[in-house]
């Protein structure tokens, strides 16, 4: 009888079979560890191996349990593959499976690679002539399964659950790992499930998706105010808290930390699932953000030079920070570009994928504070504005959150018209309103290019007329009434202040000047921008036009700008689902440049100038 | 003038010099991080580096410092090297400093290379042109002083503390390292001051060994009972405990900690010097004293098949343990060969070399337990015996510890004669004297071939009759009256008891069935065997003839053994002394086979053999 070499992978283990035998015997004759949970009866189809090099075709019998596309790749069931001639066998492949990732409309694709590992193994059991530790019998089944050369350690606690967890389980468990590090051993199947959440730490919101790592589907989401907002509205006095406060840093961690936890139970709730079998959290955020979820004081970032202690990504155990996930879960925390560009834009570029875009392209997120990048492919630079008090409301006299009760946007048609989210009566503006409100008031005269209201008997233009009787006097100056007390929910006038117009005016200032800074490194025009990718939450709802209008984006590039929803939310799903991901985000926040608006030479020329509507 | 190209190295910079100009002066244009505390005036003779590929002759300034040794190998001081060619130097040397260990007389040379590194940095201040982080510019100096390529990693709590750290030492600061992952950052410069404790944790003493780790030396000893001996006299009493009391495994851990952190304490004051400057401590000890002191539920070691939860070296923060030393510091633990064969013994073997030697050797170390190894070089085998509560005096009549007050030798002249531990009367007997009292009853016939100890009238050996006298009635059986009630401290005589001798039998045949079948297994004779090493505090007091005579080592070796002193003791401080040699330690845990004594077929009929005089 013909004698065929059956070389097995991984493991590279040689063994020879006659021909006419099944794989599954030569797998059996190896001694490599593989199962055939039906016994090698062809009823269980689990038994899957791809044949390198080519396959016959499938019997009947394999086509029920495999698809098109596994039959093309070359996988067949041990169980009923005869072998008739020398041939390659791997037992487990790498399974790489891709996913798409809504964002704002598009889909981006991931592949899914979890951070950390599940496998299934049967471990032998201990004899008198095999009297081998429990911890080496198992690293022995799991290197045969993951890599044959892999130098595995296992942590302390683990360890020390590991004698009764094998033989509760009958030695078939389930092992956690991230890289050669086994965190965690269940008993004795749980391979079928493992969820993460993605969470994006905003200075005023913190929302969470729970993913399925297995599928990439999204499962639920979650939000809630950054509980931290108690101790400061932005990031400077947050800061001059955590240094300045007794025990101030610790509180504003436990504070962040808390609601997380919170999050994680709402969301798992939501999607009916235990908490135990959330496995990771990826958590993107500004560099203050970062350092206070990681319990690093961010006062040198506060300070000249403006430093942070780190710009790594960081991993945690979750219960050290007391999350509670599955006991082996971990935190990954994005890398930082600089001390004011953090994960958060990090995690644009990296759903965008600025950084190996062939065209170039500006993104701007606003949030509390306003992140600016630009350039494609290798180069990107970025800058950071403090942006974000005048659109987040929380210097504008009638300002609010873009939440039910806030007008979002303005009309100035034939008349006044304003539309309210929840469609109920008006307590106050958001962002996009105010910006909607500047836009008209400008192009209409009532503003000029200085930011003055005008008193009405000064506008010359026809088409202001409708809109003359809504300016009124406010504290000696002029302010532009949106809607009087009977009309607002809480029965007091809406109106925009001579004040929130100059507020307006910083903010857009600072954007502006920080984009033409950015153009002025790269050496470009406003023309070479192919495209502007506005992010955050205050970005998908403004108007284009009215941004161009007030000179907040450069006018010629309005019809190009897309508007790419929550984009750091969607780079912190793609790190949870992909490991090359999570990579990929520490390489763009160690190549992207920083350039700091306050040391450029010019810089408060050019913010002056771009004060101008 | 003349350029010349100069590389410095590590870090391969390439720097253009003038001929003339000092290695100084090219090093210092490189922007290497190197220092001349001096100021480069010549008096200090810090700045050492080496000229790869050889040097001129040093000047008489450079004389002045450098010893022979360093001249021959290229070592020059930078501020008076001049360049007059291209040249390549290297600014920091991994300096490897051989040093000997006193093994009971005799030396072994160990290269010292502390399991724990220290460097000092002079780190960049951080500027508006360089906003590095923190932990990026310390991680840039390291690199080039450790390794240029290297992926340092630092931990949480010490990255908390780094601004300070940093901004407190004015940017100058000392490193601790293990590997790539930096434990601890200290201000400024405490690189000259580095401690450690070599332990050795028997089942009834511990013993602790401070050393400096900079120079090799032994700074102080110090020792105590292993206070676990409350809950148990040998490891399976406190197995059982650690199973079945409730907290057991907690009480047995907390109990060897503690008293190994006073140890600590109190061999840091002997010495003079911080707890804070001890960063290591290293573990041997066996398998079930590694467990406990682990926290890892023995269990199963005493339980056919006897399998350890791991018989890997295990390492932890000391501050984990509650154990105070330096916040850096960390503990390590030996690695075992099996539940039996712990890390003791991997000790011995380390100290005595027997996996390099070119002999057959045979190593026994009898403690509590008896381990028996055998072989040389790349094979050795093991095994283990429950021979020592005779020998440490647990369960003979008058046994006690080789402590004050205990007989330890005793001689058959023309009467009887003893020595007594410290000179006193005495109050009990140790293994030595016991191990001496009955070879001498077997030689004399008064004991016989099958342990009985006759009556006086049956005894014929002329030779025998000074002793007949001392033969007395004790529970119906005879006895040996070694010292009457008038002249013991404790007013009560002292005899052995026929069940003493029956104890030290049943000892004895276990220590030489262990070595006969690991003869069998190895497959020579009593004569290949070169060379007896005796290890441990039992094996340096006993006397060679003695155990010849009695068959507890082969009388054939009588002239081939050697006492080797507390070698598990030497080992471990061959490990803290070396990072090679705690991973040969690996190394030797992973190779040396492990006999399982009851399993071996003949092992009954060859004990019940070896229980004869």
């Amino acid at each position: 009888m013909k004698r065929c070499k059956v070389v097995i992978q991984p493991g590279n283990r040689e063994i020879f079979a006659s021909e006419g035998d099944t794989v599954m015997d030569a797998i059996r004759g190896s001694g490599a560890d593989f199962d055939f949970p039906c016994g090698g009866k062809g009823r269980c189809g689990k038994c899957r191996v791809r044949i390198v090099g080519g396959a016959d075709s499938p019997s009947d019998g394999e086509k029920e349990f495999l698809d098109e596309e596994e039959i093309e790749a070359g996988i067949r069931l041990a169980c009923f593959t005869a072998i008739h001639g020398d041939m390659e066998v791997r037992l487990y492949e790498e399974k790489k499976r891709e996913h798409k990732i809504l964002l704002a409309g598009e889909e981006r694709a991931v592949f899914l690679e979890p951070l950390l590992k599940k496998t299934y193994v049967e471990v032998a059991q201990p004899t008198l002539h095999d009297q081998s530790s429990d911890w080496k019998r198992l690293k022995e089944s799991l290197a045969l399964k993951v890599n044959p050369g892999g130098k595995f350690k296992i942590r302390l606690p683990v360890l020390r659950s590991l004698p009764e967890t094998l033989r509760e389980s009958q030695h078939r468990v389930t092992v956690v790992t991230e890289g050669e590090e086994v965190l965690g051993i269940e008993g004795p199947d749980t391979t079928r499930t493992m969820f993460g959440v993605a969470f994006d730490i905003g200075t005023t919101t913190v929302v969470g998706y729970l993913m399925d790592l297995l599928t990439g589907k999204e499962m639920s989401v979650v939000s809630a105010l950054n509980p931290q907002a108690k101790f400061g509205a932005d990031v400077i006095t947050r800061t001059n808290f955590a240094d300045q406060e007794k025990n101030g840093l610790e509180i504003l961690q436990t504070a962040v930390v808390e609601a997380i936890d919170d999050l994680v139970g709402e969301a798992a709730e939501k999607a009916g699932i235990r908490r135990t079998d959330i496995y990771a959290l990826t958590m993107v955020g500004n560099t203050c953000m970062h350092h206070l979820f990681a319990g690093l004081n961010p006062k040198y970032i506060a300070l000249s030079p403006y430093v942070p202690v780190t710009g790594d990504a960081l991993s945690f155990d979750a219960a050290d920070f007391r999350i509670h996930i599955n006991p082996a879960g971990k935190v990954f925390l994005f890398p930082n570009i600089a001390g004011f560009v953090g994960g958060d834009t990090v995690a644009v570029i990296l759903a965008t994928e600025l950084d190996r875009s062939g065209d170039i392209k500006l993104a701007v997120d606003i949030g509390t504070n306003g992140e600016i990048v630009l350039g494609f492919g290798e180069r990107l630079v970025s800058c950071s504005t403090a942006a974000g008090p005048a659109f987040e409301g929380a210097q504008i006299s009638s300002g609010m959150r873009g939440a039910i009760g806030a007008i979002d946007h303005v009309y100035f048609g034939d008349q006044l018209k304003y539309s309210v989210i929840g469609g109920v009566k008006p307590e106050g503006i958001c962002g996009s309103g105010l910006l909607d409100v500047v836009a008209g008031l400008v192009r209409l005269g009532i503003v000029d290019a200085n930011g003055r209201i005008l008193p009405p008997d000064s506008i010359t233009n026809p088409s202001a007329r409708p809109f003359l009787k809504h300016i009124v006097k406010n504290n000696k100056a002029n302010a532009f009434l949106l809607a009087d007390q009977g009309s607002t929910g809480h029965g007091r006038p809406i109106m925009i202040t001579q004040k929130d117009v100059r507020e307006l005016q910083l903010a857009k200032g600072a954007i502006s000047t920080g984009i033409k800074i950015l153009m002025e490194i790269y050496g470009i025009r406003t023309e070479d921008i192919k495209e502007v990718l506005l992010a955050g939450a205050f970005g998908n709802y403004l108007d284009p036009r009215s941004a161009c209008a007030i000179g907040l984006l450069p006018p010629e590039l309005e019809n190009r700008i897309k508007m790419v929803g929550n984009a750091a939310g969607s780079g912190s799903k793609l790190a949870l689902l992909s490991r090359s991901e999570l990579e990929r985000a520490s390489q763009i926040a160690g190549s992207v440049e920083y350039v700091e608006l306050g040391a450029y030479a010019g810089f408060y020329d050019m913010f002056v100038d771009s004060l101008k509507f």
